[in-house]
C-alpha cells in the first residue's frame, strides 16, 4: 500500500511524493481520502507563517471526506467502504482547558495537518476518535465542507444568535459566508461586509446582502438596524479594519465574535466596550456537537456547497491551486481531489 | 431654602456658593444631603476631560447619602427624615437599549452630577424614581459608598462569578477594592495587582492578597493558579499597561470585565482572544438591583467602609479635597460632610 502525498517543504515550497502507508495501529482507521479542501490555516503555512511550528516535510490539509479504507484493532465500529469526515485534532486530555471539558482548546492540542500528517494524500491513518459519521447519499466533496462549515457553527453557537437578531459578519471569504448562512439558517437577519467585489458577488448569489465596508457603513447599519445597531458581529476578516467595523456597528450590549487570529495586537476602543457594554467573544475550532450539526447541515441542504466550491484540482495541481488562492484570484473554496472518491457527479 | 454648593466653573475651578432651592415639582424630592463621595468621574470632570460634556456652572458629585427634606406631589411613600441614597441617573425609556430593558445604558442617560446638578450641595432636589432606601441603622458616612459599591457589584455579576474560581482584580484604587470584597464575597478567591505601594497596604489591610503587576506577575499568576490561569480578570484600571495584564492572566474561556473607560483605544492581543477563546466584557454603572444589593452589603458590614474612606472634608474644603486626589496623595475615598448628617460617628 502506497500513499500519494503533498508535503509542505518550506516557504511556499510543496511535493508530490509516495509513502507506504502501514496497516493502522490500534485504536487507529485509515481512510481513503476523497476530497481536501484548502483553508485559511494551509495557506499560512504554505506562507511560512507557522513555520516554528510546522516540521518539514509535513502532509498539511485537514479539510475532508473519505471511506474508510482499514480498521485497526478497537477502532470501533466500522466498515470499510463508510463515508466519514474527520474532526482533526488531538487533545490532551490533561490540561486545565480539557479538565474542564474545552477539549478544543486544549493547551497542547495536536492537530492533524499542522502538529501531525494531514489529509492531502490519497490514504490517511487517524485516530478513530476523530472520525464523524456521513450520511450515504451525501456528495463527498460536499462533505469536505464539514471542517469550514462546524467553525461557522461554532461561531454562531459562541455568539447566542437568537432568531430574529440582526448580525453582521465581517469577511465575505469562504467562513463569512458560511458563518453568514449558518447564522441565517439559526434566524438571524444578516448582512456580509466586504471590500472585494466577488466575494460580494458570491454572497449575493446564495441570497445574503452584502456591502462593501469603505461604502458609507455607518449610515447603511444605522439604517439598516433603525439606529439601534446590530446584535451581533462576527469579526472573521482578521484584519485591523475589521475589527473596527465589526465593534462599531453593535448595538448596546451587542456581542462580537473573534472567530479569527490576528498577526498582531490591535486597537481596540475598550472605551466603547465599557460605554456600551459589549461582549467579545473568542471563538476558535469547533467541538463534536458543532461538527455533527455541520455534516447535518450539509446532508440537509442547507449549506448551498456547490456555489461555494469554486473548483476541484487534482493532487498533483495542489501546488499551482495554492498559488492561485495566493493571488487572491476569484475563488471561494477549492477542493484538492485525493483520488478515493467514486461516486461524485461534479 | 438656600443651598449651599459647589459648582465647576471650568479646568481645576471650584467655586462654592449659595442658590434658591425652590419646593420640589410634582415626582421630586428634595435630599438634605449628609455626604458626598468623590469619584474617578468628579475627578475627570475636575481636570476638564469632559468638557464637552459638562456645562459650567455645574453642581457635581453624585456619590451620596442624606435625608428625604421635602416631597412633591406624587413622589411616594417617602418622609422627611427618612434616609435616602440615589441612584443618580435617568433613562428616556425610549431608546433601543431602553427599549430591551438596558436603562442604565440608555443613549440618552442623563447622569446627575454630570448633565444635570449634582449632590456636592447640602440640599438637592432629584426624582423620586432615583431614591434608593437606606436603613435606618446604617452610618451615613458608610451609606455614601453605596454607588461606588453598586459598581462593584454590576462588575462582579457581569463576570458571572462562582465560587471557588481565581479573579484577578488589575487596579487597587476605591472601585478596585470594592470590586475586590464583592467578588470574595460572591465567593471568588481574589487576587489584587496594583502598582502603588499605598494602595497595595491598604488591600491587605483588608485581607486581600496583592502584588505589583511589575514583579512578575505571570509567575504569581502560574504559581496561584497552579497553570492554569484565572477564571476572570476585573480590568478597573483604565491604563494600557492594565489591559494587559488583565487579558495575559487569564485562563482558557476566562472572562475579562472592562469596567472602566479608556481614554484611547488600546493594543489588544485579539488572537488570545481567539486562541483561547477568552470573553471580553464591558461593564459600566449597576441597575436597581446591584444597586439594592451594594446597600444590604454596606448594612451587613460586608463592605469594610471605615478602612475605605480615608477622610472626610467639610463642603468648604472640596476643592483642596479635588487638588488633594489629583495629587496621588495617599488617599482611598474623600468624603465631602455636606452638613445634613445628624448621626454620623466618625
Amino acid at each position: 500500500m502506497t500513499a500519494r502525498r503533498v508535503t509542505y517543504l518550506g516557504v511556499r515550497r510543496l511535493a508530490l511524493d509516495t509513502a507506504g502507508a502501514a496497516p493502522p495501529p490500534p485504536g487507529h482507521v485509515r481512510v481513503d481520502v476523497a476530497y481536501t479542501g484548502i483553508g485559511d490555516t494551509d495557506l499560512h503555512i504554505f506562507r511560512g507563517d507557522m513555520d516554528d511550528r510546522v516540521e518539514p516535510p509535513q502532509v498539511i490539509g485537514h479539510e475532508m471526506s473519505g471511506r474508510i479504507a482499514q480498521v485497526g484493532d478497537g477502532a470501533g465500529d466500522w466498515r470499510p467502504g463508510d463515508p466519514v469526515t474527520v474532526m482533526p485534532w488531538v487533545p490532551c486530555r490533561d490540561c486545565p482547558a480539557c479538565r474542564v471539558g474545552h477539549t478544543h482548546i486544549c493547551h497542547r492540542l495536536v492537530f492533524l495537518g499542522v502538529d501531525a500528517p494531514g489529509s492531502l494524500q490519497n490514504t490517511w491513518t487517524v485516530p478513530a476518535a476523530t472520525l464523524v459519521r456521513v450520511p450515504h447519499d451525501l456528495r463527498l466533496d460536499h462533505a469536505a465542507l464539514a471542517e469550514p462549515t462546524a467553525v461557522a457553527v461554532h461561531d454562531v453557537r459562541r455568539a447566542r444568535v437568537r432568531p430574529g437578531e440582526k448580525a453582521l459578519v465581517v469577511g465575505g471569504g469562504p467562513i463569512g459566508l458560511l458563518v453568514a448562512i449558518v447564522a441565517r439558517r439559526f434566524g438571524a437577519d444578516v448582512l456580509v461586509a466586504e471590500p472585494d467585489p466577488y466575494r460580494r458577488f458570491v454572497a449575493e448569489g446564495l441570497g445574503l446582502s452584502a456591502l462593501d465596508p469603505d461604502d458609507g457603513i455607518a449610515e447603511a447599519m444605522a439604517r439598516w438596524t433603525d439606529g439601534a445597531g446590530a446584535a451581533v458581529a462576527f469579526e472573521v476578516s482578521g484584519a485591523a479594519a475589521g475589527v473596527t467595523t465589526a465593534a462599531g456597528a453593535l448595538a448596546t450590549r451587542g456581542r462580537m465574535v473573534q472567530g479569527t487570529g490576528h498577526p498582531a495586537p490591535r486597537e481596540v476602543s475598550l472605551h466603547d466596550f465599557f460605554w456600551r457594554e459589549l461582549t467579545l467573544l473568542g471563538a476558535r475550532l469547533y467541538d463534536r456537537g458543532d461538527f455533527e450539526t455541520a455534516v447535518g447541515l450539509i446532508a440537509e441542504d442547507e449549506i448551498p456547497a456547490g456555489p461555494l466550491i469554486s473548483r476541484i484540482e487534482p493532487l498533483d495541481r495542489s501546488a499551482q491551486a495554492f498559488a492561485a488562492l495566493e493571488s487572491g484570484a476569484a475563488v471561494m473554496k477549492v477542493l484538492i481531489d485525493c483520488g478515493a472518491d467514486g461516486e461524485a457527479e461534479a
